[in-house]
């Protein structure tokens, strides 16, 4: 039995003719290694646990179908599968954490929903578990562990570089409140772009919405409308925002992508369902989750344990060339 | 060792003295069994696979992340965990599922997306894997295994049945193609309550859109009220096609929930950022959730193995009293 195990574990104990004898009984009775059997043994990261986030009622996450999907199969190409499990937010989750990794059904994390002073980081880290971050933690000096995150000021930076492009001179900006440092993130992309074009940039152009509704989006299009009619094109900080806007512009009478460009961030699929469809920032969720399962399941990574992937601009109606 | 397994696997095999003993070594020493060396001895059902489903690009799937909390959150009430892994539709998916069940990754199955000849039931069956479908395999005569589904046709009945009791007498319908049984059990919950109510239920109140899109429900709403100006309600089959209907109304300056009202279906987090706030028909998630682990981890159910649950109507302002 030892040398069945060494076989499959560390052939490189076993002598030559041993390893073939016993691989070729492998093959012949087409043996698969039990997992439960296995990972007695081995120390490798064969479960990785993901806490599906719940959300505020009302908040709409359109993409977490698409992000969870990258990341089992991300996992899966590296011979390791997903186990979904439920936790409160904040330290009354640790717990949870905690049971998961000392029952061994997990063999490491990948964190969402961080939030600033998390203890989740501080914990695994001592505990010495595997874990890696889906998005910066915000207003912190330094991070608290290995990250892979989009870069939504570069996001939002490329968007204006799109409008400007394609002729558009006076871009409004539709933001959440101050309190987000994903918010604030974003919109300083569109203000430095702004900037560096020569683009007026000033904190009249960018409108606070109040919640992540078309409403809202509706509103703050209205309001930016009013105070300077001659605004072109609205970079929105999400796609239903973006989807207020497009609202707006038609109780106007005016045609998105001829009179005023839209675009939106995420590029869900409300994006391809509107008309004009919508132009939108699209985050990399295939790249997210390799990026991801590599930093997890790599023991002495070489590379950068923070990555920051670039999204991508979906050029659709909304923002047709001028 | 052996005496301390029979006392947590099989107390009845010790003598209550010696039971007592080895209970309280158990409690001082915080002992956890580990699932890895557990399973392989126990037949419980303890991790639960779930294959994430992949969407045609550009269609929406807005109440999965609600469906997954809910069933991680049911999973872990009995003490076990959902598993999530990916799969390609159809039997070329079926390597999948055999492999994680040969490899004890899986105790079960909770399967959606089913198709009409799905050859995952059969096969799970055949190899005694416990498993149950969210959603009814349509085009049937008999269904291929246990089922938990949603009463679409009296979801859209108790829509009628609304719109009626607030006063509206001419109801049109906005569905998909006549491909989908989904589809038309929906439609026929309309059909049948219009005509018990004795409202008009004729061909020509149905609309068929031909996407899913906001578009297709404002062009399809068009239609409708191009042909039959007197229509006072509309209830859709989806909350995107809805929208589309709120968007339509819109622009003729008709007043949702005044002049015309809407309903939708499912209840996804779109329903309350639209203005009005959309009346949706709700998929009760978590008794769906309880339902399926229900019947997959009972060894012998003694209650039905075909269970339909009531969706719930949610009234808001896009069908007020009018």
């Amino acid at each position: 039995m030892q040398t069945v195990s060494n076989a499959l574990n560390a052939p490189h104990r076993l002598r030559p003719d041993t390893l073939q004898r016993v691989t070729r009984s492998i093959e012949l009775l087409n043996y698969r290694p039990n997992r439960n059997a296995r990972s007695l043994r081995t120390s490798a990261v064969e479960l990785i646990g993901y806490c599906v986030p719940s959300w505020p009622h009302g908040q709409v996450h359109l993409v977490m179908d698409q992000f969870l999907h990258a990341l089992c199969t991300s996992a899966e190409s590296s011979g390791r599968h997903i186990l979904l499990f439920t936790a409160p937010v904040g330290v009354e989750g640790m717990p949870v954490y905690e049971d998961l990794h000392a029952r061994r059904l997990v063999d490491g994390f990948v964190l969402s929903q961080t939030e600033t002073h998390d203890p989740r980081h501080a914990w695994l880290k001592e505990q010495q578990i595997p874990f890696v971050s889906f998005g910066r933690v915000w207003e912190e000096s330094t991070q608290p562990g290995p990250w892979v995150d989009v870069d939504g000021a570069g996001g939002c930076a490329t968007a204006v570089q799109h409008l400007y492009d394609t002729g558009r001179r006076r871009i409004g900006f539709l933001s959440w409140p101050q309190t987000s440092g994903l918010a604030e993130n974003r919109l300083s992309g569109w203000r430095a772009r702004c900037g560096e074009l020569g683009l007026p940039n000033h904190d009249e152009l960018a409108v606070r919405c109040r919640a992540d509704t078309i409403d809202e989006g509706a509103r703050s299009t209205a309001e930016l409308l009013d105070a300077d009619p001659a605004i072109d094109a609205i970079v929105a900080i999400s796609d239903i925002l973006a989807l207020g806007a497009l609202r707006e512009l038609g109780r106007r009478g005016l045609v998105a992508g001829v009179d005023v460009a839209v675009t939106g961030f995420d590029d869900s699929p409300l994006a391809s369902v509107v008309s004009p469809a919508l132009t939108s920032i699209r985050q990399p969720m295939d790249e997210i989750a390799g990026e991801l399962i590599d930093i997890l399941t790599t023991p002495d990574p070489k590379g950068p344990t923070e990555r920051l992937l670039q999204p991508e601009l979906v050029v659709r109606g909304s923002s047709a060339p001028g």
